[in-house]
């Protein structure tokens, strides 16, 4: 039996243990963790079945049917054509299958309005859940398979981040997105598939916008330089960050700050292991930046799982009393932000092993074009 | 008032026409057509809530606030932070701005599962509908800030176009990749912000496929090759197709297709002017086609609407009656493909003006090097 085959049958059990008839999956990552279909919502009906009892089953667009036969495992499957409704195919889907006239149902966290509200129409005394409540305890967790692919992505990060830095003076003068092509390429030369995020290239001010991604403000010398990016193999996404100064004196202020996050940082690293909850890794960070006196500019959580999605579980935030489990895989990532000056944020990917934590990303975390040591 | 809250105010007076207490965006291509604001949805809540009477409002968490405020027009923001519980602020927001028990409440087309779900828990009583039957009959007419946007992408495609051709001979012997990821880089170079769809190079036998993007097949001299690509400028997209010829002698079948497709798209734009059926301007150029005797060889529409996004309302097809208006904006794009031999298509984007039309697109259609004339 191949993995995918395995996933949905663990699925289906977990279904009929919560007494749900099926889980509905749309095209995105759900739907490529159970058959390995790597593609992304569109306008037409495409969703994946899997009832409690009996066969998972494809409701799909006719011209999708050739792909869906020949790179997934399942083996059934129910076409509508463009002049069809695919409304009234669903609900004739459905009745075949033996869905009753109201069924638990969980859908997949990130269907869209516009399907959901079809499958209301279809069962409308249907209950509706959401299909990660069953998935995210599978998920969480991540085989040898899927370490493999996240370490493979974290080389391709490693390497373009030392190509960035090895820039140097050169960097001062670029705009914030000629930097992020050069990374983008960096990552594509590492033998990473596209990114896993947009390129965030926060210069100066901008760095201080967590959420900025880039623009055409240009790299001065002494900038402060917040550089987050990431790429996938086979699905599996990196996600790194490293603020860094190409050239100049970024001044006390910030060499201070930086030093406050690279502690923050090292001590959540530090205290993951087996038994320990997502909040404390969230505790360890913050009481750091907090006893520095900033914890008022740490304006985000701690960090968030990463896997083919590169937001998933586990949440590290304050309020998630989850125990950390050997295989789980997410960022930490600290941060402090100092409105209208600039930005630092430190951040690798660890994975919890039966002994401790082992990170993914090895690059040096110093601020200085030539960093030493750690 | 900017642009931004006029079509606010527009959506407002459709939902008190409808009934309708509120509409709730999330990131993407709606929230960007009313607050400017270009992202995609992710995990975080981050609405704004539109009331048929009251101000619009973000909920958003707190790391999005200052960009929020900094780039959009809404000045009314409810943040919350990773600690917090996002649902419970949600209810107190619906609380504040007076959201009855059991409201009409319309949704982004878009929303993800987990957010509706949300929005049920807070109004288990509400009927929902979707976002999308308010803002297709705003969006389908564009306004002169949209249009300037729609102009200014046509304009950078067309300069990418005229490079293009530029080459000549030296296409020749480069691949259908190679030469796609030069008109890239003309794109950037003329302004425009990435792709709004994968570029097509179809060369000689390749060219009959309407959605090969491109490979690695050689051009050849001689060969028709299909180039179909667009870019973006402030979110709105440019779509335009030219068949040219890099060298050499295409053949005298090539050159009579060529001419009918001309025809074809010159007769249908010709015929756009309001009050004019989208079907009719399909039937136009259908027309033209048909008597040429190569009906069976026009495998497709004759367009679509162009705006935020690159597909979207008027559909330029047989059976859509609806009526064209001043503002609506769409590709007109004939083509006839001949399997195993060569394919061609010519598409300009065309605004319905009062008198008739304007044609974003203003490279020369010819498919010669050095084309004259129009």
């Amino acid at each position: 039996m191949n993995p995918y085959e395995r996933r949905t049958e663990a699925v289906q059990a977990a279904l009929a243990d919560s007494d749900v008839e099926a889980l509905i999956c749309v095209p995105g990552r759900s739907l490529q963790y159970l058959t390995g279909f790597a593609d992304e919502q569109r306008e037409r009906h495409l969703f994946l079945t899997v009832p409690a009892d009996g066969d998972a089953t494809f409701f799909a667009p006719e011209l999708y049917e050739s792909q869906l036969r020949s790179t997934t495992w399942v083996r059934k499957l129910r076409t509508w054509g463009d002049a069809g409704d695919p409304v009234a195919g669903l609900a004739g889907l459905f009745d075949d299958i033996g869905i009753s006239a109201a069924p638990r149902l969980l859908v997949d966290d990130r269907m869209w309005a516009t399907f959901t509200q079809d499958l209301r129409s279809v069962r409308p005394e249907a209950e509706f859940g959401l299909a990660g409540d069953v998935l995210a305890d599978l998920r969480i967790r991540k085989d040898e398979a899927e370490l493999e692919a996240l370490r493979a992505a974290a080389r391709a990060a490693d390497s373009a981040m030392e190509r960035v830095r090895a820039l140097g003076s050169d960097a001062v003068g670029m705009t914030e997105a000629e930097l992020a092509a050069r990374i983008e390429s960096f990552l594509a030369d590492a033998g990473g598939d596209g990114v896993s995020f947009e390129t965030i290239v926060g210069s100066g001010p901008h760095g201080a916008m967590p959420h900025h991604t880039h623009g055409e403000r240009r790299i001065e010398a002494g900038d402060p330089v917040v550089l987050d990016f990431g790429t996938r193999v086979d699905g599996y996404a990196s996600d790194q960050t490293r603020t860094v100064v190409f050239d100049g004196d970024p001044g006390a202020q910030f060499r201070e700050v930086h030093a406050v996050v690279n502690e923050a940082q090292a001590t959540a690293v530090d205290t993951v292991e087996p038994g320990v909850t997502a909040s404390a890794i969230d505790e360890a960070a913050r009481s750091v930046i907090e006893n520095a006196g900033y914890g008022d500019a740490f304006v985000h959580r701690t960090g968030h799982g990463v896997g083919l999605d590169v937001h998933e579980d586990p949440y590290i935030v304050g309020d998630n009393d989850r125990e950390l489990q050997p295989g789980m895989v997410f960022s930490v990532e600290p941060g402090i932000y100092l409105d209208g000056a600039f930005g630092v944020r430190i951040e690798d990917l660890v994975v919890v092993t039966e002994g401790g934590s082992e990170r993914l990303n090895q690059t040096p975390r110093g601020w200085e074009p030539n960093p030493t040591g750690e």
